[in-house]
């Protein structure tokens, strides 16, 4: 894949997981012409996209010749091994594993609780008014957010960024679920030091260029 | 890390995460020495383990000398990249890509809306009885399961296993949430592929000898 590389990725202004690989993207200097799919709309449940990802979810990353890529996550493991400067990882093995760990804490204890599809069934199956679904919001970013502030507080490795002084896929996961906080006004406090890391990404270029309200699709106000 | 490296690894019988550990240990050949953390009577949140894991959460595995490694998608990236022998990931990106997505749809759109942390929320302060929380299940499992099964039966790329004919962390993934799916007493029909990929893996001793009912803690009949 070079920089000419024809890439597509589907997207939605707003989702945190498509927000992750934006960031990548940028990271690793690669454009990708945007497939603007209306989740509002129900789009993501059509034939067309159903071709693409049958999960009906998005991000799909399409790199031409190649079956879709799908999972945020996977994505952005793929972007880091095919395109591996700057790199998003570090280069130790427990340092990764350290990165991995973090970014795991929220793509897999937070961000899935946090999604439309959840949503979805808990106000209509599950008796959830909206008062219900913006504690339940408000419990798993809180609690998460914390334990995570507790570990890049205490830890030696936490330098400018969650690991060392570069930005790694922890921060891009950090970014992302700290933009659904701020989208649904959870406001957390006593986590400084992820407020002081979502800060310097906030002043990198990769991290502004990919911010949600800047895309297709997100409202002008 | 070698053979008789000294790893200690935070487990409960049953829990999925736990359990692919187990399964990627057996593979790599290492040996761990099981510390058991009741999670039955609260032991995740004693002073002892939150020393190990802010978050209270298993596994956790001590590599002596490191900081405790913790969430299973991270330990089986480590676990990978310190002994690439056998491979549990395939050598071209692309098929990367495709396998740490398929784990990843179970990693992350299904485990974590099963976590008993999850089912503690939804029965105190959700409002759930069992049989809505059976449901809850169901629902997850069912679409999932579903969805992954459409996957593994049209993309050719798909053999005895997941991806090819060898098991990768694609096939953990899915051996682990079969056993909640059996362990909830949640039976999908339709997923033919899957139930063959499962029979496959439970054929393999690096799964059969990682099954929760053959751990330390686990109910006897």
């Amino acid at each position: 894949m070079s920089k000419d590389a024809h890439l597509e990725l589907y997207a939605f202004w707003r989702t945190a997981s498509t927000h992750r690989v934006r960031i990548a993207l940028n990271f690793k200097g690669l454009g990708a012409r945007e497939r603007f799919i209306n989740l509002e709309t129900g789009e993501q449940r059509t034939p067309g996209f159903l071709a693409v990802n049958p999960a009906g979810m998005i991000p799909a990353l399409v790199d031409e010749g190649h079956p879709p890529l799908t999972q945020s996550l996977a994505i952005l493991e793929f972007l880091e091994e095919k395109v591996p400067t700057p790199p998003l990882l570090p280069s130790d093995l427990h340092g990764r594993a350290r990165v991995r760990s973090i970014a795991s804490m929220l793509a897999t204890d937070t961000n899935p609780l946090l999604t439309r599809q959840v949503k979805k069934y808990l106000t209509s199956t599950g008796g959830f008014d909206e008062t219900a679904w913006q504690a339940w919001m408000i419990h798993w970013l809180t609690f998460n957010l914390e334990t995570i502030e507790q570990r890049l507080a205490t830890e030696s490795q936490t330098g400018k960024f969650c690991h060392g002084d570069t930005p790694t896929i922890a921060d891009i996961y950090l970014v992302s679920i700290a933009f659904i906080a701020k989208a649904v006004n959870v406001e957390i406090k006593g986590i400084p030091t992820i407020d002081r890391i979502i800060e310097q990404c906030a002043a990198l270029d990769e991290f502004a260029r990919a911010h949600p309200l800047l895309q297709e699709g997100a409202p002008s106000n």
